[in-house]
């Protein structure tokens, strides 16, 4: 079993990243559920804007694609910009749109069905109930699984503030409280769709509803 | 299986509802697959605003809340306004917070824990996304299990226009594709769930984060 | 010069109200700068679910229509409930759908055209930026000039915790701080639109619109 | 008088841009109107993500920043992706947070405040009132004023479907009227606002507020 998680810092390597700091707790969680994990950070590969898998060559995308492919649990760690999830957590749920293009010929399954994802949220203030909400629509529709408290972020209170390392967001109790909830409830539903694939046919059921429509 | 539908129209009986006559759709395909379902149209009883459980005499809430305690799948229909969801939609969910003071003893999980969950909106136009991944969200975090493409909705194009029965929604595909699609996943994911309950212990978990926090 | 300060609180009166505390600081300033204020609390008005002005006998919204048509700066203060704002806000702003309703039969401006809106938002956490954007973003569809900084919050850091009042929010330099930059703006701009009406002609406008369109 | 327009398309020259599209209808309106144009497609220069004004060496943001330092009327174009602004749009704005630092040192205004701002959406289906009222709320957290009805959008029916140049919506009446209430809008304020600078104090109120806070 293995988790993904990409991290949408806006910061390339080797500058810390505060959502980077809160992925790797929740990586630890995951390990000590003996789920293998790793970590992308986005921006440190030559990703292109785009709507396709592949934006030709130089594309940093494709091989990131495979390795999301490849998860059972995939989680996207965005930090807060204005409010909202930041460019390159946006840029990422764009480019898997591509996805949609590569359904199963029989089945009409997108590769993102049968994996759980989940968001991790980090912000000096404000804006994690809508990074977390859009993100988790958005990779629902793309195919995945939402379990119950699928998020988990660390916000300060209102205005500019110290981050979530330099505030000690390390021993927030509610975030460690819901980091906790997060890897039980993936890894539970991923062993559970693992065991039990979801069977629905979207081919058939267009093909129903075409019946039905104009 | 028994999924409920919320109509949150803002519209009192025997008033048309666009958002009704999508959900009734919805219903017809739950009962193809042998659920059995049941609409209620909230704002035809007096449920009160406010953020807990029973709002004390005459709150028409706590006769919903049983309905919604006694399901497997919940679905939320909203309208939009102003391009988001409705205002009933919203009180609804201001009402389910009080279900959080209502976990378990043991296992500190909440009333909706092994509930699945999808939204249904139509609106003339722009705002379904909104009203869909808030939703969802909120769910989610209640305790509902989002399994992917569990939205379903009709807008029209920009500006104002005709609505969901009168601009013949009913004939479109879109529509009608996300419906089954919403149909057959919560109800895969509810017979799942009837079979293998989500084991975890948020209490544990708690007390675990505890002792790693301030 | 009036300003009209609406307070959506889930509570009703005598209960003590966060979102209350701050639009009472807020119109404190105000009457610094010699500008009129009153505060009315929605929810202890029989305000009914609707988007028409008036719905009927004993509908408590004509009277406060009426207040919004007569002041010169509305300042909507809504509580956050799940991340966004809550329910009687959302109610309040579908009322105001009403008021496209009621155009000037001559310019085709809405009865909000010229009137200078702002926001002001308190939750335990998180979600101030959704809610005030919404709003104010409504509020300029409906005919409200939106200045720079004209929204006013206070939240606590991330999952549950003490509100406004309980917490100290009356210190918080962020919300002290722009608790003024709304208050001056909103005043420059109410003075500077009562000197220089609006005066786009909006009928002129979709009569052109009309001439290049199917 | 000068406007810019920013295309946050996500598509690079030559290709076709029905964000692009759509803005050109609005410069030629603001033209009628006397106001000099000029549109730049964000994603055809070298712009670093990021939060400063300058992200170093090859950075292709300064050139641009000073094209908005420049003009009067800011116009941000984007279109929706996955129900929200691209990610473009979401990478100006992060960008704009470094003119925070480029405050008036007399006054505590940053640069953008005495401009106008207004939003241009396009997308097959819905989403253009969250990508317009995240947009314009954070341009006013800038410094901008947003007039009533600053925004213009164009979206097709649920989902996917042919974009604006292709659907037709050149000749789509709402778009069209709203158009046009934006440019008249937007001019009407720019010129007020040349001839009554805000006249706000930022500054002496942060001290004011620091003598009532923590």
């Amino acid at each position: 079993m293995k988790a993904l998680a990409l991290n949408c810092t806006l910061k390339r390597s080797p500058e810390v990243s505060n959502t980077g700091a809160l992925l790797e707790k929740v990586c630890r969680l995951y390990e000590d559920l003996n789920v293998e994990t790793e970590v992308v950070r986005v921006i440190d590969h030559p990703v292109r804007f785009g709507v396709t898998s592949d934006e030709g060559e130089g594309d940093g995308w494709p091989q990131i694609l495979t390795k999301i492919k490849a998860c059972d649990i995939l989680v996207v760690g965005t930090p807060i910009w204005f409010g909202v999830r930041g460019s390159v957590a946006q840029m990422v749920i764009e480019r898997l749109d591509g996805t949609y293009l590569e359904a199963d010929p029989e089945t009409g399954r997108f590769p993102l069905y049968g994996k759980v994802a989940a968001v991790v949220v980090t912000g000096n203030e404000d804006g994690a109930h809508d990074a977390a909400a859009t993100t988790l629509f958005n990779l629902s529709h793309l195919g995945c699984t939402i379990p119950p408290n699928a998020d988990c972020y660390w916000v300060g209170d209102a205005g500019p503030g110290p981050s979530y390392i330099e505030a000690g967001g390390a021993e927030h109790l509610y975030t460690n409280k819901t980091a906790r909830y997060l890897v039980h409830n993936t890894v539970f539903f991923a062993r559970l769709l693992a065991a039990n694939p979801i069977p629905t046919n979207l081919k058939r059921l267009i093909e129903e509803a075409k019946s039905v429509s104009r």
